[in-house]
């Protein structure tokens, strides 16, 4: 480690009247919208101040700049001092912060990417850590450059297991050019947190975690400058610097007491300016500025028209399950861009994201059995455009990272999910396995788009499409094998459905996915025998569902619709044909779905137990005919 | 500590044979299913064996007796073992063990509540450990009672957030009762784990963490009948016993190797057994039983007609948020009834469950921000009856334990999960607080009901009626202050709705519910100034919802609905509302709904861009009226 020079006097006196002039922004700010956490804020002032003024590398005025070093502030409720950061070195005027949480600002209540100097959205708690790994792990595996990460924790937050995952994942992959701060200020929201001021605690977990873990008093500029040196010529791990601090620090009857979280300071703000003016040595211009990147060492990326290397090669009627397809394109839109990435939680394997970590293992991130940093770690990664990143697992266990996901879509992430194993089709491991409710959870994300592929060109197609389409995109694989209904040039878009069976007299639209479709097919074949037709859909995508093609195919068969999926009743393929058909009238909407948990069991027997059989669509054609 | 006296070497030959007994079952029932997980069941034999035939205390003939001890198999793919410990205890024939994962058996793959000797349904990785929490958190502070609670963990699974919450929550309430076993076995489903059989390192985690940790040979007997007495006899803390165990272990050529998770034996079947019968000293008829416990110490309880202390007390038109309201109800509930517990994420003072903890200090468990491991331990307390929990945390953060609120349904949990601060109405705060996608979730959870009240007077009874009902409840509340518009004796019913505004000429009928159903009546307030009658229907439940008064009402106006919601579009109110119309000719559904990411703002601003106002209300009708 090369040798630590202190900051001169001058320096650190400096650091410490922007350490007060952040807070004093924190309470003008938090005052003018009446709402806020500036106790929050003031015990972060001195960290805030020592890393945008003295330790990170920036451009203050190209803020997604590749080069620089990159800040995630987890503790969200923070976010005024952050602005406050960030005027004070100069992006924006000061005055600007007295915008905070009006509507028509973008200094939002928490930190959202509508800002250019803000890469995630954060405020739902336990997160940050998770994207500045991913961010980390890109800087030093993919980019090779020299910028650093550092994410700011609170000690509150550092309840959620998220943050312990990110730890764990941060200590395996060696991290060293990621750096932790945990601002351990004592108070939660309602009552102290439960560790307090039990420092030493906090370092035997953070070591045990792969961490160099510092102890350092979080108000003392020399120390936090000692240890962000320490951090940064640390190699073989990531570090810690576990700050003891006090909630409202230098606010008088204010400071390390309880009930003053989430508050404006009120007919306090005055006289704890006042105070805080006070211990202000030079309140004129500032003589230190943030320190620039050494050099512009990331690499420029492009992430754009990313193609499968050579179309889909199947024949007609070969069966093919859709998770093996996924693999197999992943491997294909990988070969000719490099920024192509696979994250998957120890189950590559089953989703056969292993077919990219085959063809190029430095591409493949494997987060073990943790959803939550596995989604959070992609998010980061694809963050400010540097990787296109897909993330695989069983359907049903995005669940467990729903809100990272309802998270991206606030950070505006460009993340990729790949959801196999859905619905009572796995048969025999039983309904904990079973994806049932995933595509209501994906509908619900803004701006998302949801493919269901039911072959496996069309499932090919959807993720060269997916990789290069904005927003969240999620992907719902099946497990078992199904025919190749469609040519291989058979070109697919977002939105787009296909009529996959069509008379001149039918008597019935029936729209299906996956398994659901083939039942269906199954059923007009039966149905055809006894002279009733019917028209099958195939949506390609769940949302944006192409309204156009049900209403038109609708009302041509009689306003008579059934729909069949293999999830429950609500929120899925179902009530999204619902309300594509709700202002026509004269239409009616026959419902098949799971109605219940289901059991274990061989997967025919189950789609047939469960009401999305062939046989149970002829029965439901039978009854709405009568309608 | 009492002393400890080794078991004699005949008893120690008997658990030894019975590990292998325990392994042969898992082949041969895995075998018969030609699916399951048989290494996994082989690394825990001698873990399974020394528990149920030598360290617990439990009624084989009562499985849910409440003076028991408990174990839950939280790496629920190792049921086959499960399942044969038991039935070798007695409880069944063994011989059933040869139908595990048929339709028609409840010994499904991964365990559920079907079966009277599970408490619990895992299978999705990392959530027994909070279950059992529920569990000793409950026979220790409520019960009081000498049952000790076992919960058995996969390495693989440890990754898992969830688990450190839960292992933090143990630790920081000292739950001597509890013995989690870490099975250390070295191999995930697709690759070894990150940290292998690094067992100081697990033993350093598990220390800082607040444990008693013992590091044993989980293959043998007299080890871990040590450590498993060490474990009941640490008064202090809990304990974890972390296991080097091998997959597969005594399976020779397959022992510890990769590529055999989740594979029966196929053809290694036959000489694997073979090799097994041959370690078995005495093939005979078991001479250790399983220990019953010392006492019937468990108290009898009756959570049955639990009933407000008092009805709710309002004026007409007085301004209440349902949170506060739910805060009321909470503690009157409680005032009956010992076994009425909360417990919350370190917000209730903004949930205002803070009012059961004022009210009942010793029934209110503070969770901090662990969502997870907070609805966790909600189920393990109230699981077999003993308590009727409610659970509250903003509306949003319940999406960070969407996998354990559907593992939930699986479990047969009777929780009642209560959100605040939905939607837009949040205002300032910003998007990552407001709940937007809550009601699409609950709604997906099979046998759930889902409230939203929208006046104090029907959250009350909303409250009243969710600790009486079985499957899980969801109560929706609202941060800004409501109107009180029902009278304080208004009787309220599940799927029974409420139609508050009517007249012999209504139009179009709007269905809104807590802040839209306000906008609602005043927008009816509005339309009748130009001559257009409205009819509003507030539903209470939004699942299951009245759709006889639902379709009812809206043929009589003439077919033309508007719903209206601060929600997400998809899987809300709206397609709810589709739902229930759907077999309708001659109705449109116009739906009013969050159509993107919100921002921070005041309220009322919000409400309108984002188009769920009066002002929109007014629109939308003239909009539907040319329908």
């Amino acid at each position: 480690m090369p040798n630590y020079h202190k900051p001169e006097s001058k320096t650190v006196q400096e650091l410490k009247d922007i350490a007060h002039r952040l807070r004093i922004h924190s309470i003008t700010s938090t005052q003018a919208s009446k709402s806020g956490h500036p106790t929050s804020c003031a015990s972060i002032a001195e960290i805030m101040s020592v890393l945008f003024f003295h330790t990170m590398r920036y451009k203050v005025s190209v803020p997604r700049d590749a080069s620089s070093d990159r800040f995630i502030l987890s503790k969200g409720h923070a976010a005024p001092i952050l602005y406050a950061a960030w005027a004070e070195a100069g992006l924006f005027p000061v005055a600007d912060l007295q915008n905070l949480r009006k509507v028509d600002s973008d200094l939002e209540g928490h930190p959202t990417p509508r800002l250019n100097f803000i890469d995630v959205g954060t405020g739902s708690l336990g997160q940050g850590v998770a994207v500045a790994c991913g961010m980390a792990y890109v800087g030093k595996n993919f980019d090779r450059a020299a910028y650093r990460t550092y994410v700011l924790v609170g000690d509150g937050e550092s309840a959620e297991g998220s943050i312990w995952e990110s730890l764990h994942f941060a200590g395996h992959y060696k991290l060293n050019n990621l750096c932790v701060i945990f601002d351990v200020n004592r108070l939660g929201q309602s009552e102290p947190t439960s560790l307090q001021h039990q420092m030493e605690v906090y370092r035997k977990r953070l070591e045990s975690f792969g961490f160099n873990a510092i102890v350092v008093d979080g108000h003392d500029i020399e120390e936090l400058c000692k240890a962000f040196f320490e951090a940064s010529n640390t190699a073989d791990r990531p570090t810690a610097i576990i700050a003891k601090t006090f909630k409202g620090k230098f606010f008088p009857n204010i400071e390390d007491l309880e009930n003053w979280h989430g508050k404006p300071l009120g007919d306090q703000a005055d006289p704890v300016i006042k105070h805080l003016a006070g211990l202000i040595n030079n309140a004129g211009t500032l003589q230190i500025a943030p320190q620039k990147p050494l050099n512009d060492d990331a690499p420029v990326v492009d992430i754009s028209n990313i193609q499968l290397a050579s179309p889909p090669s199947y024949k007609l009627g070969e069966s093919v399950a859709t998770r093996l397809a996924y693999g197999t394109a992943l491997a294909k839109i990988a070969v000719n861009n490099a920024r192509v990435i696979a994250l998957d939680g120890d189950t590559k394997n089953s989703t056969f994201s292993e077919k990219l970590k085959k063809a190029f293992p430095d591409r493949y991130i494997e987060c073990f059995i943790a959803e939550q940093n596995l989604v959070g770690v992609a998010i980061g990664a694809a963050c400010r455009d540097r990787t296109v990143a897909f993330v695989s697992t069983f359907a049903t266990f995005f669940t467990r990272a729903f809100d990272q996901i309802r998270m991206g879509a606030i950070s505006q992430t460009n993340v990729n999910f790949v959801g196999s194993h859905c619905g009572v089709s796995i048969g025999e491991d039983g309904p904990s396995q079973m994806g049932l409710e995933d595509i209501a959870m994906f509908r619900t994300v803004p701006g998302s788009t949801v493919f269901y592929p039911s072959d496996a060109v069309s499932c090919e197609r959807a993720v060269e499409i997916a990789a290069n389409t904005k927003g969240i995109c999620f992907i719902r694989t099946s497990r078992p094998n199904t025919a190749v209904i469609y040519s291989n040039e058979e070109v697919f878009q977002i939105g787009k459905a296909k009529v996959v069976r069509k008379s001149q007299n039918d008597q019935v639209l029936i729209v299906g996915a996956g398994i659901t479709l083939y039942e269906a097919l199954s059923a007009a074949n039966e149905l055809e025998k006894s002279g009733v037709n019917v028209r099958i859909i195939d949506p390609f995508t769940i949302k944006p569902l192409d309204n156009e093609t049900i209403i038109a195919n609708a009302l041509q068969c009689g306003g008579r619709v059934i729909t069949v999926e293999d999830h429950y009743k609500e929120g899925g393929l179902g009530e999204a044909v619902m309300s594509a058909l709700a202002l026509q009238r004269n239409v009616v909407v026959k419902q098949l779905a799971v109605p219940r948990v289901p059991r274990s069991g061989p997967p025919n027997v189950l789609i047939d137990m469960f009401g999305i059989s062939a046989r149970n669509i002829v029965s439901a054609v039978a009854e709405i005919l009568k309608l």
